[in-house]
């Protein structure tokens, strides 16, 4: 490392100002879903399944990166294609980077100490080449050492990290609701926790370790905001019709660069319009453009 | 899949009692550690790297094989390296697998339900080849539904699942020693579901869906029991010295399948006696003798 990164948090500030959303795109390519044009010439198996996510996904942020500051690949789905799907990930990583986007890569790990240290090695930070994402998602069951490596590869890279708090899952409520015999629910002590690593990054502004909120239940937002005043929001549930984009406002206290509004399949696989087909990088990126409106006047006007 | 596989409960408790050993051999491979003649003629990067890894772990499988019923990698270490990692990860289980040993990949995996099961497709599903590993840890801070998906990959195809409960970490308290309003705490309340879990597995003998629970706390273990009479424990956190296995009893209650007693760095990186050096790979057979042994006369006794 050269000179010190500026720290992440300061880093989503300025780049949702600049680029005017908070829109990120989420890279969950489904083989069954993929349109037919990226096939071409593939044959079926791994490493050709691979090369049509890849033309997928780079179509995708060609269509669509204007729209958003950040991009979200799913590691699971590259994962799926073995070491084909990883070498992809990695030119994608590199592509998304270029077109200015920070990459904020999902894959919920976490482990003992010096586990988590090598997967923070492995995403976080630079050897040689800059890190493979900007940030991670981190799970929390392990807790504080587990988190720890991850938030130290982000201080010292300008990376940033998004624990799990409070999910969209239909059982969620199995662990994060449990009610505490000292008062508060399993998901605020998570987001105490949160704030707590947090602190020293956030210096009065928007902190480099953020936290994973589902988007489709307002007052768990308000309430995860009350107790993370600093932390940056991943807000992944939000639907094709922008509808719960309207209960977002919480996120958005410490500024737009507070609520990162994550968006897959209704932008990468949106219904057809029978009144006005389009080609689909066309579709994905009317798609993209009708959310980022929304999510951005919300985020301004919340600010 | 032609014909339906034994469940992985049925498989491991045979492995067991076949092989006569509980070990399970974790691969976590850190190139700092590895010994100077795995470097031969390779050059230092990602690639390099991979290659001296893969050498490494294939000459701890060909030492130490017989000792073993299991084989551990642990991804973080495979991904920190890039898709060259993943690549030798990929023809290492292969090995692993032709040396009878079963495959249990360590990557904490926990996500929504459609994502899980992408996780499950990269790492528990046949592809054409057998799948990449016989068994997958899994993180259960998202709840039953986050983990479901892993079971049902694991049932159609003879495969297990280890959910996280109890880990050795210094600060796996915060969470997992919480006390819960009504009673018990966090831990014992992912036992129940792991347990309820694998019920329809265990069919009075052992489960397919089993428990991470650490070797370190004995009187943890035997709570972890009551409460999961019938699943396979992953138990990490036993030293080089052996002392800890002693405390080991009641993981054994079901059979010696009960208990995988899982090894790494003890084994992979013995401590040099300077009385009687031995080249590494011998060093490794070594360590793994003496922990076998101690193992597989608890768990025979605990039965």
């Amino acid at each position: 490392v050269s000179s010190p990164a500026a720290p992440f948090g300061a880093r989503l500030a300025r780049a949702a100002e600049e680029r005017q959303t908070v829109l990120c795109l989420g890279l969950d390519p489904r083989p069954e879903l993929l349109p037919a044009e990226v096939w071409g010439g593939v044959r079926r198996g791994p490493a050709g399944t691979a090369r049509a996510v890849e033309r997928f996904c780079s179509g995708v942020l060609e269509a669509a990166a204007e729209q958003a500051v950040a991009v979200k690949p799913q590691l699971a789905f590259f994962e799926a294609l073995g070491h084909p799907g990883l070498a992809a990930l990695e030119r994608l990583t590199a592509e998304a980077r270029q077109r200015g986007l920070l990459v904020v890569l999902d894959g919920k790990r976490g482990d003992v100490p010096t586990t988590s240290a090598a997967y923070a090695d492995a995403y976080l930070r630079s050897h040689g080449a800059p890190p493979l994402g900007d940030a991670l998602t981190v799970s929390p069951y392990l807790g504080a050492d587990s988190l720890e490596p991850f938030v130290d590869a982000g201080r010292d890279e300008g990376g940033g990290v998004f624990v799990l708090v409070r999910t969209t899952n239909a059982a969620s409520d199995d662990l994060q609701e449990l009610k505490l015999a000292r008062g508060g629910r399993v998901w605020e002590h998570v987001a105490a926790l949160v704030d707590r690593l947090g602190a020293p990054s956030a210096n009065g502004s928007l902190s480099s370790v953020g936290a994973v909120v589902g988007a489709n239940q307002p007052q768990v937002l308000a309430r995860a905001r009350e107790l993370m005043p600093h932390a940056p929001f991943l807000l992944p549930g939000v639907g094709a019709q922008g509808g719960a984009v309207d209960g977002l406002g919480p996120a958005f206290a410490p500024g737009p660069g507070g609520g990162l509004v994550s968006v897959s399949r209704s932008v990468l696989y949106p219904e057809p319009d029978p009144a006005r087909p389009l080609p689909w990088r066309d579709a994905v990126r009317a798609a993209a453009e009708v959310l980022r409106t929304r999510a951005w006047e919300l985020a301004v006007s919340g600010a």
